[in-house]
Parts: structure tokens; sequence; C-alpha cells
């Protein structure tokens, strides 16, 4: 049988500035039933929060806004909103394209705001190689998450941000689908899907960072393999560069130019 | 411990026009070991191409370019492609923003294409109503999935287009976060969590287009609720209602016009 099994324990500590974030979650899964301890084909999930903490990727709250600004690359998209700043729909320095630059101010004490991890491929690669030293395991991948919304769907769904030991996507072209037939597009984002399967179980006002899925075994990697960067898809390509508004009021403003007027 | 499982019978027969779906799944779960038949608080997650196919929704591949034309609402965003017709990103009748409006060339005999579900939130209900007879249960809830990709993101993943007993959403909205702040923003998109989640035991060339899920039971609600179609989010609000180039090149006509110049 086909099967996939998530657990998410409860007891890890109040991560802060400077935990050894590998030995924080090693003494967590080393607590647990040993059943329930990582073993050969695991997928350990963790969100970016703890890692952000863990680094002291934190800044005073009084300074969100500047925080977003800081953090965003370039403006995709505004809105104003009636009772608030602008919402900022950004790219980020990680190239994730997010409502505030990922900048996050749940979850953290009064008065600060997190900031994403400074590099969380690298975050995922050395508590992999922590783990893998811990519980004397080859293979055991490790993803970093995230939270995002997404345009044309509501509400938010856990992306992966972070990734080592595990191939990001599963790539299928090549392979053919149940009746012969190349498949030829069929590219599956499956550290966005383990990100999103591992939210079911950890929850959002939970203090459950820390999740273990398995059954996920044949995505992974002997090497730390290219991360979640891989799936940044941004650039000129990207047809969805601007938002629409934005794109409108560009052109307008092009065309407008050469002509001496002024775009009203 | 806060634990999901989640689990892919093998052995669903090939579905036709006619099928009767919840008898075919109903069958399929029946022939399973006692513990992996559906209970009470299970997830029962169904591709939509099997809906699909026993709905009949089939057409000529010869047709396909005309079945995304005749399936689409509104184009969003094109791209021309070297090697065959123009990639279309289209709101389809359901609502849903996807390339080809959702029509699908692969899982399906040579020689013809699978159209969406006619409405996929029914047939979710009919299925729930179907297999909570056959199993004797109160409390289950039904998805039914479509792949999709998404801006700034390389590769797919699978989402909810229809959905009954369940929440489709988890609105922690008046809930707290671990620092006792009101959790503002917080709405996660559990039906798409779960598509995806499941996607990771079905795969995509596999043939097993029916998954359970068991620890998801606290979204689970008495009645069908309001469906998948509640995530839909599109409209004038929408900050990508249109691809860039196409609102770019809609501003730079807009200009010219009252000005008698032919947008070039």
């Amino acid at each position: 049988m086909h099967r996939l099994t998530i657990w998410a324990p409860e007891g890890l500590p109040e991560i802060v500035a400077g935990t050894d974030l590998g030995v924080a979650i090693g003494d967590l899964l080393a607590a647990q039933e040993p059943a329930d301890r990582p073993a050969e084909g695991d997928v350990v999930v963790v969100t970016s929060k703890i890692v952000s903490k863990a680094e002291g990727q934190v800044v005073a709250a009084a300074d969100r806004e500047q925080a977003i600004t800081d953090e965003t690359v370039r403006v995709v998209a505004t809105r104003e909103r009636p009772d608030g700043p602008p919402l900022r729909i950004v790219e980020n320095r990680l190239g994730l394209v997010m409502a505030a630059a990922g900048v996050d101010a749940s979850n953290t004490p009064e008065g600060t705001v997190l900031l994403l991890p400074k590099d969380p491929d690298a975050s995922a690669r050395a508590l992999r190689a922590a783990l893998r030293a811990r519980f004397g395991l080859d293979r055991l991948g490790v993803v970093v998450t995230d939270t995002a919304g997404r345009p044309w769907r509501a509400a938010l769904v856990d992306i992966a941000i972070g990734a080592a030991g595990i191939a990001p996507a599963d790539d299928l072209r090549g392979g053919t689908d149940t009746h012969g037939r190349p498949l030829n597009v069929t590219v599956t984002a499956v550290v966005d899907e383990i990100a999103s399967a591992t939210e079911l179980v950890r929850g959002k006002a939970t203090g459950r960072a820390v999740a273990v899925v398995r059954g996920a075994d044949r995505h992974l990697s002997d090497d730390d393999g290219p991360g979640a960067a891989t799936l940044v898809r941004t650039g000129p390509e990207d047809l969805f560069r601007e938002g629409s508004r934005e794109a409108y009021d560009r052109g307008r403003a092009d065309a407008l130019k050469p002509l001496g007027h002024a775009a009203t």
C-alpha cells in the first residue's frame, strides 16, 4: 500500500537568537518514541520562523514597513487598504514573490517582526548535516517552509523556501502516463507539496514548528541537491512580473511619453 | 502525537463514461484491509480526471485548441511557443485560472482530451453521500483535485476544485498565535493542502486516483459545506487579472485612442 505518514511532536523550546537549531531539533526528535525518531528515508520539515529566530533575523516592529522596504528587491503590485498601509506584493531577496516580502508579525514577541532566513537552502543543508550525524542517517531530507498566498485563490498554503537532500521537483518528463503517452509537462513541486502536507499537522497557532514525513523516500538524494531556490521562477519571461494595474499604468505612461503628454 | 496518514490503494478499474463513481470507489475501498477502509473523520480524495471520465467530459483530441477556447471565460495571459500553439492561461467556467483552461491531454486514451468536471463541488457532494451510505459514516470529507501551475514558482501542485463535508479553509482569524496576538490574516487553504499532500502518494503516472487522509478530522463539517468554489478569488479586485504584457498593451492602446493614434 502506498502510504505517507506525517507527525509533529510537541515540546520544542522557544527558539532565540543563537539557539543551535540542529541540537534543539535533534533533542526534540530524540525524545520521541523510537518509531517517531528520524529514520532512513524520512524528511524533516521545519518552519522558516524558527530558522529566522535562531539566526536573529528579528527587527523592531515599529520598523515593519521599513523592513518590508529593505527586504524588497522589486515591487510587483500594491493595493491600498482602508485600515492600514498599502498591501505590497514584492519580490524579495530570495526571489520569492510574497505579500510584505515575507516579513512576519505573528509568532514573534510583541514589538518585533521576523525577517525570512538569510539563506534557507543553506540552513536546510546545515540542519541536514546535523541531523544525519545525530541519528546516523545517510538518506534524510530537510525542508524549510513558509506561508504564502497565491493569485486567483483565497487563503494561504505552505511552500518550501529551503531544501536539502531531496529533489525539489519530481520530473516525470520522459516518463509515460497510464496510456503510454509521454508526460511532457508534468513536473511536480514535491517540496512545496511536502510543505503543505506538514502544515496540516503543524498548524499555525500551535508551536509545532517541526514535522517528520515518512513515505517520500523516493524523492531523496544522496547529496544536498540544488535546493528550493530552483523553484523560484521570476525574470523577464514572467507573465505576471507586474500587477495588472501597474503594467497598465506603465503602458499608458510609455505611450504618452514620446508625444510630450503627461500621463493622467 | 499529532499525526496524519495518507494512503492510496491500487486497483481502481478503468473509469469510463457512465461508471458509477460512488460504487467504483466504494468497491475499491471496501476491498482494502479493515484499517484502510474509510472511517469516521477521514477524507477521501479523488482526482478530477476520474470524475471527468465518469461524466463523459471527453472530447476529440484534434479539437484540443477548440476545447480550450470553449472552456475559456476570459483570457488572462498568453505566451507564444516555438513548438506549438500559444500557451493560454485563462479563467475557465469554474472560475479557475489555469493553463489550457484545465483541458487535459494526459491519462486519457489517444485521440481524446479530458475537460474538467461540470461541477466538481456537486460531484464531491454526490460522492460523499454515496460513501457515507456505503460505509455507514456521519463524518466524511471528499475532495476533488486538479493539477495547476502558479505564478513565480516552477512546477505544479495539486489543488482542490471540489469539496464536500469539509471546511475549505481553516479560518484562524479571531484566534491567537503562540504569543497571544490576534491572528488576523492567517486563513489556510486546507483543502488545497490536502490535495497537495495526497498527490505525494497518488503520483501522476500510476493510476492511483483515490487516496484517503486520516487525521484531518477537525476540519470536517456535518453538512456538505460551501465547497471548493469558495477558494476561487477572481474579479475586479484581482491584482493579476491580466498578464503583465496584456495589461501593458491595453494601457498603451487606451492612452492613444482618444488622441487618434493607433497603438503601434
